[in-house]
């Protein structure tokens, strides 16, 4: 994979990524897929789903803040989406920490296809119907591979677990993204960037394995960069976002992907 | 027109700006809003809007997240407006995007008077009725301007179509104002605070042609300013901020705006 | 009290802070609760408000942008909250401003019991049944104090009153806190903010007196130290967020705590 000729196609084509997402990261989100060269559009007004979506090269939802109306929006576009052939990702947050969040993310997925489910770890194994418990990074990286490719089969998509070593899987093709930064944990709305810009890349090659890999190495290499710059979390998410705008071909070169 | 001298107006009136604005940028425009020396309130329960708008100095309602809820809040508040006689700055986010945004704005321009209606080209031109196609900044500003006009004329208000180069237009009197800053097209809401800026102006001067001039000039030379000292949109952003609460006399000299 | 080994306290325990908050600041507030070391959460379902609020080690409830919607939900988690035994901040935001706002106070207040209330000094003598008219900061200071005694007495809780100098007092206990900066009034949700970071302690201590002073030295003395480095209300934002992530023993010493 060259991630640069893939971030150019991405800033040609200018993907329209349609967002239902939550309160706390909205302006985040956009921001992030300007910063990138993509086009953000927010909107979940049942009258005009159909108007936004039809023209849109993908459609993200993120459960963070749902509500009645909000899930009734989400299941609409995702009907949408799929009379379109636009691709969906879906980001379950805080699945398993609700009744309300696990149900509306099985309801979702049951609705109409997604290609990427992306969360972290805690909310993909409440997704998976496993038990947790293990411990330490390496065992980690092996129950979360597992638990990517039942997700994978069980939902027919690619699914993404991000935490310190991302792991993505569609059930065939299995890989590892190592780059990152521990600051990431000290912002909210990190996930839901990583949403948008795994999105953006989504409508532009509409694989989502590769735009899952692409979006993560993305956003990471960007993250390890800003951390390097950053007094704290305030100047971390500023640099980041002029990161993500500055990323270039020398950049992606310490890109840490593997193959499994 | 002396710009700094209406800054420092607005610095001593203080207007207090009700925002009825969408949730991507409600933070961003409560924050130029402070940044600039106005006082912005954002509220849209039914049941307080006469309590806050009859005290306020200018109602901004902007449509980018618009809902039947906040279609409601919008239309009470502008009747509420036109009671107590406090201006309206109406944004039309999206407009001819969606039937929605077309049709709620045409229904919210019916249903009270607007002192400022204020767009980007393509939203502009959905609401004019005509037919677009144009090529070149030069023929591009020819459009807009008679956009402009028909606009002005058939609601009888000021239109400000924002771009490369800012047209205004009341229908007699015609400006453009040409500073500006790429960057603006790289983060989320530079529309929706431009439409702050503007609106706190209006709510000082009451003069919609001379508070559309005296919004686009501060907001578009403090975005020169910080672009020269940015690195990308996120450092962008945050200076930009600064620059806003740093205009000064010298700043405004390099204003470039065109009376016809 | 030792304001850093509370910090280091907060950060070891990382109590789960519930939000209820504003449309305008979600993102602010879930950063500083961050940055601070502990966990933001912002749920308003009713659906799932019991699963979330019984394992949350604090509620924190924000009227600034109620409506029917969400006032239904701030009752709910406040019964929830006492039923769990979870300690509830309140910030009447507005609160004189709008009867649904003072009236939504004095409900919440009714419905379940609150261990902190905050607000600046409009809202709290708006709350306190007393007329104002007051001039000067001693004479202010003054004033507050026997506002918040009055409110501390009648509510059976904590009252903080925010401004120039800010006054804690649950009608036995007083004190004041003299750090801040002027800049806190440039930005929107600095209200907002101390009342997260007021949560985060109050999550981790329960004693609501002294971690409303614990929250107050750390946000006042975070925003001194970053008024000092900023150029503008744009760099002042995320310096703060640095320097509140940054506290350590030695910026504590200047914190300037009067007990009265």
């Amino acid at each position: 994979m060259n991630y640069y000729e893939d971030l150019l196609e991405l800033r040609k084509k200018k993907p329209l990524v349609h967002h239902i997402t939550n309160y706390v990261v909205m302006n985040d989100s956009a921001n992030i897929t300007l910063a990138l060269g993509a086009s953000p559009i927010m909107a979940h007004a049942l009258e005009e789903l159909e108007d936004l979506i039809k023209i849109a090269s993908v459609l993200y939802i993120n459960i963070g803040t749902l509500d009645r109306q909000w899930i009734e929006s989400m299941k609409k576009a995702g009907k949408i989406a799929e009379k379109y052939n636009v691709p969906v990702l879906l980001d379950p947050v805080g699945a398993g920490a609700s009744k309300l969040r696990t149900e509306t993310t099985f309801s979702l997925l049951e609705n109409f296809p997604v290609s990427v489910l992306k969360g972290n770890g805690g909310e993909m194994l409440a997704l998976s119907g496993k038990e947790g418990g293990v411990k330490g990074v390496d065992s980690l990286v092996s129950a979360d591979i597992n638990i990517a490719d039942i997700l994978a089969e069980k939902f027919d998509l690619t699914a993404v677990i991000t935490g310190k070593i991302d792991v993505i899987s569609d059930g065939k093709r299995k890989a590892l993204v190592e780059n990152g930064s521990e600051f990431f944990q000290y912002i909210t709305g990190s996930g839901c960037m990583v949403g948008s810009v795994i999105s953006s890349f989504l409508g532009t090659f509409k694989d989502p394995f590769k735009a899952s890999i692409d979006g993560l190495v993305t956003f990471n290499i960007a993250g390890e960069i800003a951390e390097k710059k950053a007094n704290g979390p305030g100047s971390f998410r500023q640099i980041f976002m002029d990161e993500i705008y500055n990323m270039n071909e020398e950049k992606y070169k310490v890109a840490r992907v593997r193959f499994l």
